[in-house]
Order: C-alpha cells, then sequence, then structure tokens
C-alpha cells in the first residue's frame, strides 16, 4: 500500500485508543454487576463517558453507547418517530447516508410513516426555506452534519433552530463531523425546550480514530425516544445490552484526541486538500470539485472526471498501491450511480464518474503526491475504455 | 479480589482473543471497500465467520456479526415474527432473559403481538406437550437453551423438532449455552425444510472468553427474517453496520478454544460444582439446589438460602472478596424477586433469597474454598438482619 486515502470509510486505529482498549480489557466483569469487579468496569465506562460528553458538549446521561453509526441512526430515526406517534411526518433532506435513507424507507413500508423531502442545491446544500417549510408539525426530522460522500458542511445551527422554532424533534448525524468539525450538542440543542429542537446526535469511533463497532447516540435528557433493543434496561432503557467498557475507553480516548488536534489537523488537512486540488487541476483540468467549495469536511476531496468511469479509476488506483473510493463504503462493491451526486441535479453518467478521495490523520504530503503521480494515467486509461 | 464466581455475567477475557483483536486492529481499512486495504479487513472477518461457523456446525454465511447476545436476541424474535406476518403468535416459556422477555412485550405493546407463554415445571424444563400444544400455526417460537439463572438445560433438539413438526421458525438463545454445552446448528435445524424449524440462533463472545460488544445471530439459509439496522445492506441485508473485523477474530480464536475444551473444562467444572454443592449442605443444611440437578450448566450451582435475602448475601460475599450474583447482570442493582425463580413455583420471599455462583475457565479449587469459607458467617448474618 503506498497510499491510504479512504478515511471517511475507516480511519486507522489510534495508538493510544488501542492501548486503552487493551488496558480496560484486562478489568473482569460485567458493569451491571453489583460486585467489586463489577464496579470497576463500571467505573472504566463512566468515565469513559464522562469524557466523550467532554468533546461532544453534552452531559454524561446523554450519551448512549451503540455499535456503531448504523445502529445510533436507525436509533435516532426510528426512536424519535416512534415516540412522537403515528402521524408525524418524517423530514429529511435527499442526499442522506444510507442508514438513514434505509431507516425511512423501512418507516415507510412497514409502518405508515409519511415522508418529506428536502432538495439540495448543486453545492449539496440543504436550503433553509424549504427545510423551515418541511418542518410543519407533527413531524420529526433528521440531517446529515456534513455529507460522508461529497464533504457539504450543513449550517447545523440553523437546521437545529428551525426544528426548535417549530416544535419538532431532530436527529443529527454527525458520524463523519465528530472531531472533524467544531460540534457542541448543547449550543446545537441552543434554547430548544422540552423533545423538540436538536434530541439526538449519531458518532462512530472508527471515524476519528476509534474502534470499528462502537459509536454513540447522545440523547438529550428530554427528549422522547422510544428503544430498538430491548432487555436489561441498560443505558436509561434506551440501548439494553452489556456495555463494552473497553470499546468506550477506546472511542473517549481517540475522541479527545482528535477533538485536541481538530483544529491544527483540519489547517494541514485543509492544505494538503489544496495541495491535491492545485495538482489534479493542473493535470486534468476537466475535473471538477463536487460539493461546497467552501464549507466542506477539511479531508474530502470529491472529484468529477468527466468521461472516466469511477470504478475503472477505483481499481487503477488500486493496483497502483492506492486506496480511495467512489462513495460511502457500505455501498462499495455495488457499482451504482451514487444518490448523493443525484441530488446535486447531476447526470446519472456523472453521478457514476466520481471519486471520494478522504484524508486523515496519517495522510502525508507524499501520499498526495503519489496519488498525484498516478492519477493522470489511470484517468486516461478510463476514459479510454 | 480472592473470588471470581460470576462467570455467566462475563467471563474473562481469554489472552489468545486479545492477541487476535489486536493483529486485527492493526490492519487497517473498511471490509465494505473494494481496495486492497478493505480487502485484508474482508479476508480478516471472513475467516473469523468461517470458523465461528466451524463451532457452531453451520455455513459462514448464515453468520450474522451483531453487538452481542441483547442484539441478537431482539433480531432474532423480531425478525421471525415481523417476517411470519400480523396474526402469528409468539411461543415463549416462562423464565426467559429479560433481553427475550422485554422484546417480546414490546412486540405485544407496540405491534399487536399475541403471546402464548409455556410453563416450566419445579426444576424449569419446558414441559414438551406443553410446548407443542403452543406451536400451532401462525406463530413463531423462541427459548433459552440453557436458563441464565438456574442453569437448567432444556432439550433443544425436541423443541426444534416440535417446531418443525409444527411448521413454526424457532428462535434459540444459545447465548450462555455456547462453548459450555455441545451445540450444532446444523443437527438442532435437523431435516427442517424451508423458513420452519430452527431458523436463527443467539451467541455471544464474551460468555465464553471473547470481548463484550460482539455476538452473532446464526440465520438459516431458508429462513425469513426482517433486519433491524437498516443501511449499508451487509450480512445479506440482515444487519447492516461497518463489521467489526477485530471483534469477529476475537470471538472465532475465543469460541475454537471453547468448543475445543468443552468437553474437559465441563468435566472439570462439574468437579468443583459438586465439591462447592458438597461444602454448602454440609455448613448449610436447608440450603437448596434450584434448577435441574442433572441436566444444568457444568458451571452453574444455584442455591436458595431460605431466610436470608440474596442481596444481603451479596455484598457480604464481596465484602469478603467473592463475586456472585443473585440473577441476571443486566438485572443487578435492581433488587427484584427473580422472575425465574418465581416460574419455578416458589414464593416471592424465595425468589428473593437466592444467589447464582457461576464457575469459569479461570476459576479453581481455592476460589470454591474461599466462597465456603466465607458463605456459612454470610448466611447467619443476612439472616439475622
Amino acid at each position: 500500500m503506498t497510499a491510504y486515502l479512504d478515511h471517511a470509510a475507516s480511519s486507522p486505529l489510534r495508538p493510544e485508543a488501542r492501548a486503552a482498549w487493551i488496558e480496560a480489557s484486562e478489568i473482569l466483569g460485567n458493569p451491571s454487576s453489583i460486585h467489586h469487579a463489577g464496579q470497576a468496569a463500571r467505573r472504566i465506562l463512566e468515565d469513559s463517558r464522562e469524557r466523550l460528553a467532554g468533546t461532544l458538549g453534552c452531559d454524561p446521561i446523554e450519551i448512549v453507547l451503540t455499535s456503531g453509526g448504523t445502529e445510533s441512526v436507525n436509533l435516532g430515526i426510528t426512536g424519535l418517530w416512534r415516540a412522537a406517534g403515528a402521524g408525524a411526518a418524517i423530514v429529511t433532506p435527499l442526499g442522506e447516508h444510507h442508514a438513514t435513507m434505509d431507516t425511512i424507507a423501512w418507516l415507510e413500508a412497514h409502518e405508515g410513516a409519511r415522508v418529506r423531502a428536502v432538495a439540495l442545491d448543486r453545492l449539496g446544500r440543504i436550503e433553509l426555506a424549504s427545510w423551515s417549510d418541511a418542518l410543519a408539525a407533527p413531524a420529526v426530522a433528521t440531517a446529515l452534519v456534513a455529507n460522508n460522500e461529497i464533504g457539504t458542511v450543513q449550517p447545523a445551527d440553523a437546521l437545529a433552530g428551525a426544528a426548535a422554532d417549530a416544535g419538532v424533534p431532530l436527529h443529527l448525524d454527525a458520524v463523519g463531523a465528530f472531531g472533524h468539525l467544531p460540534l457542541s450538542f448543547r449550543e446545537l440543542r441552543g434554547g430548544a425546550h422540552g423533545a423538540t429542537g436538536l434530541c439526538a446526535l449519531s458518532v462512530s469511533a472508527h471515524k476519528l480514530g476509534g474502534p470499528i463497532g462502537v459509536g454513540a447516540l447522545v440523547v438529550a435528557r428530554q427528549a422522547h425516544l422510544a428503544p430498538l433493543l430491548h432487555g436489561g434496561g441498560q443505558q436509561r432503557g434506551l440501548r439494553s445490552g452489556t456495555q463494552d467498557a473497553a470499546g468506550a475507553a477506546a472511542f473517549a480516548v481517540a475522541a479527545e484526541l482528535a477533538v485536541a488536534e481538530r483544529s491544527a489537523e483540519a489547517e494541514r488537512l485543509a492544505g494538503l486538500s489544496r495541495r491535491l486540488l492545485d495538482g489534479v487541476r493542473a493535470a486534468i483540468p476537466d475535473a471538477a470539485l463536487l460539493g461546497d467549495p467552501v464549507d466542506r469536511l477539511p479531508g474530502n476531496v470529491h472529484l468529477l472526471f468527466p468521461g472516466a468511469g469511477g470504478e475503472q479509476l477505483l481499481f487503477l488506483l488500486d493496483r497502483a498501491g492506492i486506496a480511495v473510493s467512489t462513495g460511502s463504503a457500505c455501498q462499495a462493491g455495488v457499482p451504482e450511480p451514487s444518490h448523493v451526486v443525484l441530488a446535486l441535479g447531476r447526470t446519472e453518467a456523472e453521478a457514476r464518474q466520481v471519486l471520494r478521495i478522504t484524508l486523515g490523520r496519517t495522510t502525508t504530503a507524499a501520499d498526495v503526491d503519489a496519488l498525484l503521480a498516478a492519477l493522470p494515467d489511470a484517468v486516461t486509461r478510463a476514459r479510454g475504455r
């Protein structure tokens, strides 16, 4: 492997997070047990919850640990919608992650949910007037804080404010944003009262250097949310199941590091992204950056190469030792046009000619240069096919 | 800590499983990514799935990895019931784990499920005639292979055979049984055709020396099962979410070791259990073993101490450095009478006077003797309160 440029699919586990997992895994006991062994595990768990709360700007009790982003998003959307009662619409932008789309599609097909879709503009931004119009109660709403494919960052505070104004509970999917953008649950919730405004926020550990299989849903104290997993009644009854103290400890360490480094790292990644973009433009003048050129995830470079199939490019670059993606890793392997690119008003052909290049903590200028060295030939060959 | 005798709550992570996790955690990439990095993670994942399938007697594709026993049980029961269509009853014995009881209570309260409960006898055994009567289609059924509190082992093959005969899909909860009892999904499924008979079986890693936060639901190829988590469509669409290759690797290693050692270890634990039971009977003649005295989990000693509160005993023993439980760890901290002991026809007072002592891989004769040394005084003091 020469260059791993697919950090949005999964970012390498931080050594400090691995060490925290190993240390916590030596502690014996189920955190729900009331003897000393259980309480030792419980202390690691609650300490981790407190540290995570510090990085997310919420109270520790608001952290509901899950198995990752997909579970968090499912719980956030389904939980808010079921608690809101039949008759509530679901408001969702186009171009969301499949965890959101497929959860909503399930609720629509099997539980009678009505869906109100909100369009994106050509840069992937949610139009705020349309968002506010769609929010007419009774409804629940969900949106990505930053798009996982094209990197466009939404005005989360305005989305949350509109939901609070409309008296609508909101779930935000911050899986790709947490650790990479400034984020405070408390500030986003703002003056929202009771079970409206920002009520739930999804995050995942492995997108910021924690382990795969660990995530959280921040659930506001006042929110009404139905559980998805029933059983021992752990975590305020919102998510039953033995709690993974080692995973929580690793997540907390990774999150603290990511948040502490965020500002400097964002600047570094923005510099590398510019280097990449400048190089691409010099070599392949008709390549186009998709998504918002300004308000975007600092490590995301999403490119359209007219006439060059994204799948072919991915394979050719992979053969050159460079790992990139055509879209969400969850859909990789299924060569479909990107629904996100389609939501930008692009054609189906264009939605098959994109690459998502995502830089992260371990990315160096040499990685970027390796991609720049391999890309022109790959594009030429992909166009020739 | 002098003696950890709460293996049913959580068994210590095996060093080999920890090492497998650490090694796999060095591998970078999302197993759904199609580049080389992703495929390296995919290979670990699929190798682990294959090894797990070997220990469970199923095909690798039948292994759906989850976040643990609670998710597996929720998916097994809810998934089979939703796929069976409205009108199907849910057949369940009394005295099941809370993951089962609370999942069924949810489906009853919110989705209109009708429930048919099957009684246990005084030893905690499901009466087979009642089981067969309750199985009238349309229905789905669920049962514990071995009770997690009192240790009684059910005739799983007969339960599954009756379900197949009745044309009813069955979920078995083998969370406490896997690695401790002989278990083959293929043999239990027997000659069942299509989507009836044994269709799904829940297991968990941390009950046999794997990590917390990892489990699986074995889902027969022909079974009809609705997913709980929607998104990227991983694992036959039955369980979306980035797959945890490191967790799967650790689970596979722990499961292989547990299955390889099972027979010898069962004999060793049965010997230690006898030593414990003989000692208790000598010192506290009115103590009673609950559950089936013959067909029981080899490491489970479940005792009723008339007149002595289980909670008090637990605290007094904990102060002496001995970790035991009054019941399922998931309910620990809530001093309620055990619903399992009540299901045996015992009184509410008796259901508060029990201790679950569970021996495991790291348990020694010294641990048993430490408990035997501390127990008489604890019982005397608990009776005096």
